[in-house]
């Protein structure tokens, strides 16, 4: 598989439950549908990656991006996850999630509170990107999964950069969502309790861009920056 | 070590970096310091929560809270890792990553764009909390820290909301923290490049608050949920 890029599947449709993506409650909380998936991937850039080290979890954050029906991260080449996935199959067993929170939801009982959140886990086995072009592509979706355009207003990483980072790549076969949305859930007999319930929103803001001391001049901030 | 809390560790001074704490690159961006790693754990309340089924690394979105030197999280006693971590020792091999995401950084080159963040990684391995008393505590826990001083304006669990509730307890004692903080960290030669750069604020907002539509009349939004 190394290097040569497989077709994608078509971006509609739905992905297969498996064994592991089926949760074994709030099973009315998950979701299969690709274009969802999609979009809650779409709408970040950090992501937590799971892999086994000594038989132990590790769970490190990392950036993400997302080209068709996979998923690629970066780092050095020395790092730990990338120096485990190695070049050599069979790749480096991986879970990766992406979470967003949406509400705080406060009952009236504190057993009845909750999050609204849409996240998304993908299991699969990540393999270093080999193929030159598929790693170029790989590294723009990273850099406009943060900023959407800004790969092309930003020098490309020259030979010793791009020999430097190491990109994995995860299919997206394996994939669920789980999200929660809408109001408070309180036990009938609970209604009439002097607490206040609700859902407060929570969102990501960006506030206003600060521009390096050394920018030189006549440098305007662009448009895709002051559209977030 | 079910059913009898020991005593937390003085709340001072640094946590000893071990094998698994120390990274294999950027080790400028790590600390040890308790201070830290505590206000970035209490600054949060949703956790990715790691753990090994069959094999394979699973990733998990979760709430959790912290008493001194102790994580939990909570979850049905039907959900996957509660029930892995069961009642009896050695418990489930569990890490636990917190991450707040600060800035993004937009450098000049592709290479050097970067994430302001501060992230906390806890190694060890989580037990269910049997002893009664603790797992109420720790219940109160995992609802202030999404909203301080909620836990005492809310009904607490009934017999039966308790019972069905599992709590994992983990020691804060392999931790670490990392951090980037700062500004744009271009190559002397790519600072007259004609690309913006500089540094773009993410922080979490608080919306208006929605009262539940059959909130009962005459309960006024509470101070601390004005304070978010």
């Amino acid at each position: 598989m190394q290097g040569t890029p497989k077709p994608t599947a078509p971006p509609s449709g739905a992905y297969a439950p498996t064994d592991r993506t089926v949760p074994t409650r709030s099973a009315k909380r998950a979701s299969y549908d690709r274009e969802l998936v999609h979009a809650i991937l779409d709408e970040g850039y950090v992501c937590h990656l799971g892999f086994v080290r000594d038989g132990a979890p590790v769970v490190l954050p990392t950036l993400y991006g997302r080209v068709g029906e996979r998923l690629y991260v970066h780092g050095s080449t020395g790092s730990r996850p990338l120096r485990m996935a190695g070049q050599a199959d069979p790749g480096l067993p991986v879970c990766v999630t992406v979470t967003h929170v949406d509400g705080l939801v406060l009952a009236r009982s504190a057993f009845h509170h909750s999050i609204n959140y849409r996240s998304v886990v993908v299991h699969g086995t990540a393999h270093q990107v080999t193929d030159p072009q598929e790693k170029r592509a790989a590294l723009d979706a990273l850099v406009d999964h943060v900023i959407p355009g800004r790969s092309a207003d930003s020098r490309p990483a020259d030979a010793k950069e791009f020999a430097a980072t190491a990109v994995l790549r995860l299919d997206l076969e394996e994939v669920s969502a789980k999200l929660r949305t809408g109001g408070v859930n309180d036990e009938p007999e609970d209604l009439s309790l002097p607490h206040w319930a609700g859902v407060v929103p929570v969102r990501r803001q960006y506030g206003t861009p600060v521009a390096a001391e050394d920018l030189a001049p006549g440098i305007a901030l662009p448009d895709y920056l002051a559209a977030l």
